[in-house]
Formats: C-alpha cells, structure tokens, sequence
C-alpha cells in the first residue's frame, strides 16, 4: 500500500472521529462513562493485530518476531510518555483556556519536526522547515477567533505556567510519536507483532485508569468491567472501532512512512472536521478557516512535491537537470 | 545599487507615510486640502528628475532620449489607468465596508503576477506563485479583524457589485504597475527623461483634479493656487517629501527591478506600519498579525532565495548541483 493512501484515510478517519464524537453525546454531555472508549479501542487493535499476526504465522515464510525482554521491554514506553502526557494536558487547563490551549496544540507540529531531526537524524531541506512553520500557523490561523465570538480577551493572558506547561505538553506529545517510529523501525520485525506488544501495554495502561477511577469513585457504579457499556448507542461503538481504526493506521505510518506524515495527516483532518462542522452543525466559517486552509495546502505541496517541480522554470522544465532530480529521490525515500 | 537596498528603502518610507499621514491630521481630519499633497509631490519629483538630468546631460556621454511622439504619447497612460482605479476605488467604496476594502485590496499582489506575467511574458516557478499567493493570504491574516472589535458582520455581507468593483480596482491597479515597468523598460533611455515625462503628466493629471474640485465648490475657497499650502504644517510637507520619494524610488524599481519586487516591499511596508502602530498609537497587536507576519516572511523567502538554498538536504549541501545554481541564476537575472 501507498503512503499517502493510508494517511488520506487516517485523514478521514481522524475527522470523523471528531464529529462522531460530537454526534455521541446527548444534551452536551456523554451518558457513557468516556474512559472506556480508549480502553475498548485498544482491546479492538489488540485483537485485529492478533488476527492479522496469526494468519501471518501461517503461511510459508512466517514473521519476525524478536521475543526478547530487551526488546519487548521498550513497549510499554510509549504508553507512559502518554501517561505523563495527559497529566500535563489536565495540568495545562488549570492555567489556560480552552481556546489558548487548541492553540498551543499547534506546537506539537514543530516540536515533532525538531525532536524527528534530533532524536531520528533524519534531514529536511530548508523548504520543508518552512513547509512545517506554515503548517503550524495555517492551522493557528484557522482556529483564532472570529471578530463578534465570545471570550476573546483569555488568550495570552493566562499565567506564565500555563505556558510553560502547554510546551512541555507539545514535547511529550511529539516524544511519544517519534519513539513510537524509532520503535517500530528499529527491525524488521513483523508490524503486527510489534502491535500486539505496542497495544498490550496499551489496553494495560488503560485498564489500570479505569481501576484508578473505581477506587476514586469508591466503586459507588460498581466495578469497570461490570459498566463497560452501560449508555453505549450505536454510535458510540462506532467511536470505538473509529478510534482503533486510526490507531491501526498510526502504527502502519509509524513503520512505513514517518511522523511528519502522520502530522500533516492529522492537521488536514483538524480543517476538514471545521469545514464539515459547518455544514453539519451550521457553524459559520470563519475568513481565518479559509485563509488557514489555503497556508496549509500551500505547505502540503511545499514539503512533498518533488524539488525539480518546485524550483524549475516552465522554460527550463523540459531539460529537467539530473541533480535535482536525485535531491527529490533523496527526499522521497526518506517518507 | 543594488534592488534590495532600494526595496527596502521603499518599505521603510511607504511604511513613514502612513505613520506621517496619521501624525499630520488634527482632531481626526485634514486642517489641508489632501488633493494637493499629490500635486505637490508629482511637482517634487519632477523637479528632483529635471536636476538629475541635466547633471547627466553635462556629462562627456550624454544620456539616451528619445524625444519622438510616439514614444511621448505612452506616458500619460499610467496617469489615466491610475484615474479610472480612483473612481473605481470610490465606487467600489459605495457598496462595501472599509475593512472588506482593505482586506480585497491584497488582490492586486495576484493580480499583478498574474499580468506580469501575462503581459511581460516573465515566467515564474511553481514556488515562486506559491510565493505570491502566501504572501496575499499572510497580508490578509494581519488585516483579520480579531475577537470582540467592533463592526465585524459586514465582512462578506455586501451587494456583488462590491466585489466585482474590488476585483477591477486590483487589475486596473496591477495594470498601471505593469504598464509602468513596460514603459521604463521598452528602451535604453535614462531613467530620469523617462521620469520626467511620466511626471509631467502626473503634475497635470492631479493639477486638473485641483481645478475640477474648484468648479465642484464654485470656487467658494478661492482657486487652488492660491489655497495650495493652506492648513500645512511641517509634517504635511513631509508628507508631500515622502510621497515623492517614493514615487522616485518605485521608478527606479520599475526600470533596474520588477512589479514583484515592489509588491513584496509595500506588503512588507504594511506589516511594518501595522508593527510600528502598536508601539506608536498603542494599538493591541492581534494573533493574527504575528501569523501574518510569519506567513509573509516565510513567502519572502521563498521567492527571493536560491532555490538550491531552498531545496539542497544539508547533506547534499556540499555537492551543490551545478545546473541549481544555473536556475537560480536564471531566477536572480530576471529580478
């Protein structure tokens, strides 16, 4: 499969999460208990992941699988990064609003590019740095408040932590992203595999949450297990599979593509769930969505058209020089 | 000299004009007749290019004039394109808000690439429309009225005409810079016999405006040139100086430069009277221009740099590909 096949549908998928999410509430509130959605959705990877790698076993050339506890021991990382992460998060709205907080949110696009740079050495040309900057102040410029919208005067003016913390937030968001393609790139071992250990640890970490809960709760609903559907509609099962599906996704770019992928992927569905909220729930768009949207196009083709097509003048395009076009190559292979 | 020190020399006065116009109202009005300040400043530079000229006239290599009508009769014509943009600009003005004027204004950044290259038959690369259209958006992004400013809902809300009116007052105003640089550049004849005959039309076309408004007002106030320095106080000759020189300084963009360029430095020009506001008129700086500002600098960039400097991984850095830099070149020669 193509990468950008699979990004464009973690596109749609990470969009309609969004908005399935709005359509599962009732009366601006969930009736279900919401901890259990990423609980259930890591049990739904798990056993997707489990299938896949059976059938994998089964044919001639079965899978690599690296079982050791050196290696295995690496999988549970990703989950508490997360961990700390959501902390953080919770931390951050003590400080900030929420409208300061999605747009700190953008920080995570250029703190992903420096940490991939650092941590995975892996090289952007000066073009696509700029491609990354404009990407994070397209979405910025979407998501600032139109003239006549209520509680304007928040922004910047919340204390110096909430700051502090809304950056520390984009560096553990983009940790976790870049140690989860280190992870899955680091052999060649089967993807599902390296998914089953991945969502292990995943639906642990999450089951441990829902225990917190109970205990916090002095187990007044019962205990989780016993809960675990209660409000469920049909909708919200579809919140689930939806959630797993992106997640299915995110290990494949994560393997075969890169996080920078995965950033564009998910900001473009950030614009396509404002442009579908429009129509669906009557939202009036803002000039700053269209202005946004455009910035973020221009970026996309910005950091993956080929240089040659880029730079080359209509006049010079037929004697296309050799050079550039091993520069684009260079570029390519590394997505 | 060389284009960029007189592009930002242009940046920085058509930046002071706006400053200066604000500085030289009192109570909010003119105490002057604004009509005079551009006749006074066509007059400005009509004698600043008389006394360039006949230094270079007294030099052993006299300099190229073609004095034949039919080259002569060209030059009025920049004056009658800038006449029909006036009252298109004033009837534009009849069906929508200033803000939504100000915001269709950045049209004539497109507008004017897309007859340069139209009718100049100069080619630009894909990045370098990339360029332009970013550098639209990024001016527009800074002008975005922000949350709770008053007056907001007539964005987008006016009759059609409104629009279409916008849209010509942006060709006809591309059209007038265009035609300009045809005009500078269809021949080898100095820059300051060309800027003579252009202004000498320019001191005619504003001094029938002077004589026009005298018929309007019946002559109430006495003809023009007796009320020509009426209300003046110091900084409104300086408005009258900075507007000349500018006009001297676009001149010379059009002959040794282009339309792009010019562009760029009165969009930058913008930013920078927006920039110098806040500390000035302590006006509070909005998230949209500081996105504005990045989105335009990052379109500067873009258009201006090398393309191998845009494209080149640092790796690859070292083995330049030679046929890059021819490009580039190619790119440099035509600015």
């Amino acid at each position: 499969m193509q990468w950008y096949v699979v990004a464009t549908l973690l596109t749609i998928l990470t969009s309609s999460q969004g908005i399935l999410t709005t359509l599962s509430q009732s009366n601006g509130g969930y009736k279900y208990d919401y901890a259990t959605v990423p609980f259930l959705a890591e049990v739904f990877k798990l056993i997707v992941s489990g299938f896949l790698l059976w059938r994998e076993i089964k044919t001639s050339t079965p899978p690599r699988m690296t079982t050791d506890w050196k290696s295995v021991r690496l999988y549970p990382i990703p989950s508490i990064i997360y961990l700390i992460h959501n902390n953080v998060q919770f931390a951050t709205l003590t400080f900030v609003d929420t409208s300061t907080y999605q747009i700190m949110g953008n920080l995570k696009i250029v703190t992903t590019a420096i940490l991939f740079r650092l941590f995975l050495k892996r090289k952007l040309s000066n073009l696509q740095w700029m491609a990354i900057v404009l990407l994070a102040v397209g979405t910025t410029t979407s998501q600032v408040k139109g003239c006549g919208e209520a509680s304007c005067d928040s922004l910047f003016s919340s204390p110096i932590q909430g700051y502090m913390l809304g950056i520390l937030s984009a560096c553990l968001s983009a940790l976790a992203g870049v140690y989860t393609e280190f992870l899955m790139k680091k052999n060649n071992d089967s993807l599902y595999w390296q998914n089953l250990q991945l969502y292990t640890f995943g639906a642990i970490f999450n089951m441990a949450r829902l225990v917190l809960d109970d205990f916090r709760g002095r187990f007044e609903k019962g205990p989780w297990w016993q809960r675990l559907f209660n409000g469920y509609s049909i909708t919200t099962f579809m919140v689930v599979l939806n959630l797993g599906s992106t997640g299915l996704l995110v290990s494949w770019l994560m393997k075969y593509a890169d996080n920078i992928v995965k950033v564009y992927s998910t900001s473009m569905a950030m614009l396509l769930t404002m442009v579908l909220s429009t129509f669906l729930f009557n939202f009036t768009p803002t000039v700053q969505l269209f202005l946004g949207i455009i910035v973020c196009m221009m970026s996309l083709h910005m950091y993956f058209a080929p240089a040659n097509m880029l730079v080359d003048l209509p006049l010079t395009a037929k004697a296309a020089p050799q050079t550039v076009i091993e520069v684009s190559v260079n570029r390519k292979s590394d997505s």
